[in-house]
């Protein structure tokens, strides 16, 4: 059981709201939106571990710049399940070189949120370029930064979208659930 | 006990000697050289867990092409220790992007033969030209590839260097020891 009181109508500081698949407004309540044949879904994010990773004095330049993490749709296409099929959607957070293998230790402890990065370094091998996010904002390297990218769970907004549901309701990027189980509990170490 | 049998005189396919810190020359034999107030040290390498590596289908160039590493001193200081001072010196693998975390995870689990990298991208950061190994071979980054640095055994030499021992001999790079464990008995998985 996970935040026992919530109530994911209200509870997300902003939502998306997707007819036929397609972006139609994004809202900040989707009670007069809810039908009763609605299932939702929470998914991990790497927010989860931003907490272990600070405790390890890892530089996080978008906790630093209070701004949202670069989020890029790659060439990477996911496994199909159905009508559910499209590219995975990735977030970057740059890292400085001798701390690369620490975050790909300490994220590598939950794998419920994410886990490992996929792919790191070389945007291009994934068909980004760093300044054109797709979502979030804009993060430009600096000297002795890597780009590390995670599995996103924008992911499925663009995979449900290629599968034109007649609704579909999402948060916002950079507006998930915040749940009430300590971070350090999904850590698997 | 490691290699009941074995003969440091003998046993390693290259040595360099060094007098009062100055190499001298590179031989396959040292029984000449000994003495019997010598006092040897054996450390892990990076070989060690190479066969975890392709087990787990990274893609290893050296291996492929048969080359040795490139090498590099760093300007990394070593901490210090007495008379012992000097920089940390590294080898480089180049590691696919969608490979790193995995290269990250499986050489963290040999603590004993160098272990997780301790800089990932960004060679000029400490101090490297790729083009300019001091030890090993030339290896060239190829697209979608990331430069990879682990500590290497060389360290020591450099740093023994520093302090002027009468007599230091060494294996020559790229011609460690080969000891009788199996390599998984340093997984410490």
């Amino acid at each position: 059981m996970i935040a026992e009181n919530a109530d994911l109508q209200t509870d997300l500081s902003r939502y998306r709201v997707f007819r036929n698949g397609e972006f139609a407004e994004e809202v900040s309540d989707i009670r007069e939106y809810w039908r009763s044949d609605l299932v939702c879904f929470l998914i991990g994010c790497t927010n989860t571990f931003e907490g272990a990773l600070v405790a390890a004095n890892v530089r996080l330049r978008h906790i630093e710049e209070q701004s949202n993490p670069p989020v890029f749709v790659t060439n990477i296409a996911c496994e199909s399940a159905g009508a559910f099929t499209g590219p995975m959607v990735v977030s970057m957070l740059p890292i400085l070189s001798r701390q690369v293998a620490d975050v790909v230790r300490i994220s590598g402890r939950y794998p419920k949120a994410h886990g490992a990065p996929i792919h790191i370094g070389n945007p291009q091998a994934i068909g980004i370029d760093l300044d054109k996010p797709d979502f979030g904002e804009l993060m430009s390297l600096k000297i002795d930064e890597v780009p590390v990218f995670w599995a996103c769970g924008v992911t499925p907004q663009i995979v449900a979208r290629n599968a034109h549901p007649d609704i579909m309701i999402t948060h916002a990027p950079g507006h998930t659930f915040v749940a009430d189980w300590p971070d350090n509990t999904l850590d698997e170490a």
